[in-house]
């Protein structure tokens, strides 16, 4: 099993850890958390189980804490590219982009954020425990620029459903559309088309009404 | 459970056979096809497990059964809105109409698909065995509306991952983005709000470069 490290992830805890976190964040996103085991997260980091349950008590806190790792290392990339931005398209492309390119470069976490909408469980409870501060970095930005006058009056959800959405899918889809339609995400030049029909659609949405 | 009948279903088939595939779409849209067992589909029905195997040998050709039979529904939806259309735009507006539509109506649906983006299994061998209708009704408009220059040269899987996928999103999002921003994706004007920004999308990524 593949388990790659990029830049992306926060850098932190021990190393035994780091290396459960990331193996069990590959395992949640291919084979979600009802069919994911404890024992085959222990198999790829090449421990034994007791040695997971040391750090993790159990599946559910284990997955707690690939999402709570995921949403913290996302807001962090936000922040980094937004932070100093102060106008509203800017500030707008600015997530948009930081989220793109923290999905190519960890798609493991973009099949789970993709699980998150679709599961009953296992966030049923309470589905934004760790993705609410992704959901107030575009209500900020989308709030500020209605705010502003810059953009058109409209939600978050609204640019999160239609516009944002499409990174996951652009991430997860391919190689999950036949071997005719095959494509990798992370090469430059098919990102690069990707990210300019991001701009493309997200001027659009926003854009005040002529007149 | 609820398992609704909406009008979008193929109505073929004895109604045992018809009230199995209604209730396993159901149970594999909100627990996924691992978590999913035939003894839930079985109890939801008020049958027995042997009364499905009779249907259905396994877990597989039943869970076989509700994809065939939810791209079958939705490329005869596509096939109705948009046989007699000939203009490249209104075809393609028609084709994104039928799928909100028919995801709105069959939420269930809604979740089996996005699990598929998302899944290694259980179509991981063939993950597009039923969903090819889908993607060469959507290729066959976006390939025509290129060639008669009234779109830009753009793919059909960009509209696809940046476009119509965000109707996936609206459709599961409702009560997976906490208390707080919970809506009925059902619902009238919201419904009537969601299908402009589609539109309003749809248009921005097809428009053909000015001069």
């Amino acid at each position: 099993m593949n388990v790659s490290k990029p830049p992306v992830r926060q850098a932190r805890g021990d190393a035994t850890r780091r290396a459960i976190l990331d193996a069990a964040e590959t395992i949640f996103a291919e084979m979600g958390y009802a069919a994911a085991r404890l024992e085959d997260v222990a198999q790829a980091v090449g421990i034994r189980r007791p040695s997971i349950v040391y750090h993790f008590p159990g599946k559910q806190e284990l997955y707690d804490a690939v999402e709570a790792d995921i949403f913290t290392s996302m807001h962090a990339f936000v922040v980094e590219r937004t932070d100093n931005v102060s106008d509203p398209m800017a500030r707008l492309l600015g997530l948009l982009d930081a989220w793109l390119d923290f999905l190519v470069a960890r798609p493991a976490a973009a099949r789970i954020i993709q699980r998150l909408t679709a599961d009953v469980g296992p966030r049923g409870d309470d589905p934004v425990r760790f993705s609410e501060t992704a959901l107030r970095d575009i209500e900020a930005i989308i709030a500020a620029g209605v705010a502003e006058g810059a953009f058109r009056p409209i939600t978050a959800t609204e640019i999160l459903n239609g516009v944002a959405s499409g990174s996951l899918f652009y991430v997860c889809n391919g190689r999950q559309l036949g071997a005719a339609r095959t494509y990798d995400a992370a090469d430059p030049a098919e990102l690069g088309r990707y990210r300019a029909l991001l701009h493309r659609l997200a001027r659009a949405a926003v854009q005040p009404e002529a007149g």
